[in-house]
């Protein structure tokens, strides 16, 4: 106790020395908090669900006709959850799809690649998705594994195996134990009426802190066409990275030419537009699936008026599932936007937009809710693209930061300091050179970003 | 103390009630924690000196023939210690620089940029650097300032105008009070006696936590050429980025041309090939000041022995002080050398490699000590480079852990987790592919690096 005292009275002298304990205070406290982790987290059952996670829950999910759907617990790698997820697609559905650029894409990435663009015919499809191993980086095995799980699937569901399309999520360069997907899809393929789009969106989960769905409707000519989405991101389960699985169902009627163009297009605009951490999965997959059992007119190629609403619908739903990606971001507590107009073109724009999303020194002002402009500039400037600081402009929302090369007369700290402590925000550039204009959201970089990626398994 | 065993007791059934108790145990004392630090931490004084800091410190260093340096303690932004270093380079000195490739550059680069290059004539020369202030995204206002203080130089020193060379690292976006560094010039002129380049190497830190200095010799025909240099970086101070400031120094005869191609060639294996967080400062700086006093053979292009000799010790300097910086990186507790070899070309090699150098997965973990080599699959797959995954191999130093597109037969776990556990590391990648190498230094991304770039301003 004497001792303590003395302690006390030495930091009190040194502060230095209170620096000092107080740092080894919160090692053995974050020592603590990791090992607790350890104890509790289960994937997707982690005790955190992001902050910015959509009020309302999954909104509800219509069913869309010619998409059924069967889940399993598999027991991949997750003991008691649902780790398996299997769309059955009526006759005549078109599928369409857009996946990672990596140069070390996993086996059945691989595999849709080859087997989507196919005009439907008169087949059915499939959708097979597990989590809890990524198959990816498992040599010739892999592909072995794709084979084994869409030849089974295709049996179970009475689809030929180039319609069956796959993807896994998970740990990487493990073998992915196919056998026990094998051995839960007769049981699946009986119970289709059973499950729903929720329960899918569930079961395609890893770290994800929150199940991500989005749906919309148009009415042409008295018809309805829905659309409907679920998604998975970008949550991380050691050794694994970030993977983002999307699949998007309509019962629009649409040629697979146009559906391939529009959602190539618009990826562009939405998932090719997030960024947590700038890091690539080697299993990025989306894939979309329009059955064709709608009554509005047939979509033949990208003009006409049915298009053009099929197009903005479709874009609402990818933006919607992209920004709740960007939400469940790794740690993330602020949802931020990045605008940026007024380059030479819109490959400039989004060069600066991409340099600003994925600087850590700009993420971490953010996460400190500090209105540090300086680390904008500096992004900017790093971007590659052509800048001229005396034309540069920036906001927080709608107050003017910077302009002509500095401070703008009218910003001060505390403006830019109070509107940093909303959740979502929103940074403009104008470079003030062009017509380019790009528009990005990302999310900050915080402790629990460290937490989820270096403290796990260390 | 009812209570509080009432609350243990809960803990223990809701381990999931532990963790949020935890986690906001952990969340006051961060606050508390950081309070510490903005009453104590002064730039360059913080409490912490990196686990990776040199042993021994600054290396001695030597006097260069023609190289004198004042130190003063100017109050730009901190109040007493030097932040202002003058360098006074002999008559007949040749200059080199290398700059940063930021389209926002600071005022003070621009000045540079403008004057370097020029051959020496009879003229001295003058280095003028102060830290607490960058004069960086200052407007019209920042070349005034540049204006104002090499005017000064020019006339305390007596070199012509455009023979005196300014830096500025510290805050962005306030103007230079510029006054505050002409006020102390007339005095400094007075004392170059007095300082020395360790004092130098001290007066240009900003958050460095050790400061940087590394030299050598060599002997051509009995005749010793001497090369000294220092730097600072990557240190941060609240709004500003992490710049990069270097001065190197020889006695060598040597002329601009060959000296500055040395320098820039060498920069793209040094300095170009470090990286802390990927982030590109607005004012970084190389300069190198050749007096000439050396007794040894005079260099006038890239061949010849004293060319071949002079150009492996400029390289020694350069490597030793880049990898310096990487040890201050802000957070840093692991150096990490990432070497690819077996690319297509070199460029490809550099593009993995720094691919590998900048992901935020693969830093932390690093930091977490986890030996995954998924994210540097990830990476190598994400980085743009030619890639075939069933040819790449991958090492945590002498241990191969991937090849043929899969996990090593004898690799095992525990191996590369004992590996992870040295302060310093090498991640080797060879792609398989053909000749293209390059090697790249980086460190890890710990909670450190949140809490200097995130935590202090919130």
């Amino acid at each position: 106790m004497a001792k303590d005292k003395n302690k006390k009275a030495k930091a009190k002298d040194d502060p230095k020395g209170d620096l000092k304990a107080l740092r080894k205070k919160l090692s053995k406290l974050r020592k603590k908090l990791r090992k607790a982790h350890e104890t509790v987290a289960t994937p997707s059952k982690g005790p955190m669900i992001s902050p910015l996670a959509p009020a309302g829950g999954m909104p509800d999910l219509p069913t869309i006709a010619g998409v059924d759907f069967a889940v399993a617990e598999a027991g991949v790698r997750y003991k008691g959850r649902l780790d398996v997820m299997l769309a059955r697609l009526a006759p005549g559905t078109q599928m369409a799809g857009v996946f990672t650029r990596s140069a070390t894409r996993a086996a059945p990435v691989l595999d849709c690649e080859a087997k989507i663009g196919k005009p439907a015919g008169g087949a059915g499809a499939a959708i097979i998705v597990n989590s809890g191993n990524a198959n990816a980086f498992t040599g010739a095995g892999g592909q072995a594994a794709v084979e084994s799980v869409t030849a089974a699937v295709s049996t179970a569901v009475g689809v030929p195996q180039d319609r069956v399309f796959s993807s896994s999520t998970g740990v990487i360069g493990e073998p992915l134990p196919y056998d026990r997907i094998t051995a839960v899809l007769g049981d699946m393929a009986q119970r289709f009426d059973g499950a729903t789009m929720p329960d899918a969106a569930r079961a395609i989960m890893t770290t994800d802190t929150f199940p991500k769905a989005a749906t919309t409707k148009i009415d042409v000519d008295g018809e309805t066409i829905t659309i409907a989405g679920i998604a998975k991101g970008s949550g991380m389960i050691a050794p694994d990275m970030a993977t983002m699985l999307v699949y998007i169902f309509t019962d629009a009627k649409i040629a697979q030419v146009p559906l391939q163009q529009m959602l190539s297009t618009l990826t562009d605009e939405t998932f090719n537009a997030i960024t947590v951490d700038g890091d690539t999965s080697t299993s990025d997959t989306l894939l979309m699936a329009a059955t064709g059992q709608s009554a509005a007119p047939e979509i033949t190629d990208l003009s006409g008026p049915t298009a053009v609403a099929f197009n903005a619908a479709l874009k609402e739903v990818m933006l919607d599932l992209s920004h709740q990606v960007v939400k469940d971001g790794e740690g993330a507590t602020k949802f931020v936007e990045v605008a940026v107009t007024g380059a030479a073109d819109d490959t400039d724009a989004k060069k600066v937009a991409m340099a600003i999303a994925n600087s850590p020194l700009v993420k971490t002002a953010v996460a400190g809710e500090d209105p540090n402009w300086g680390r904008v500039v500096m992004a900017v400037g790093k971007s590659g693209a052509k800048a001229d600081r005396d034309l540069l402009s920036i906001r927080f929302g709608d107050i003017l930061v910077a302009e002509k090369g500095w401070v703008s007369p009218n910003y001060t700290e505390d403006d830019g300091a109070t509107y940093m402590k909303q959740p979502e925000l929103v940074i403009g550039v104008d470079m003030g050179l062009g017509d380019g204009a790009a528009t990005v959201w990302t999310c900050d970089l915080t402790h629990r970003y460290i937490e989820i990626n270096a403290d796990y398994r260390s």
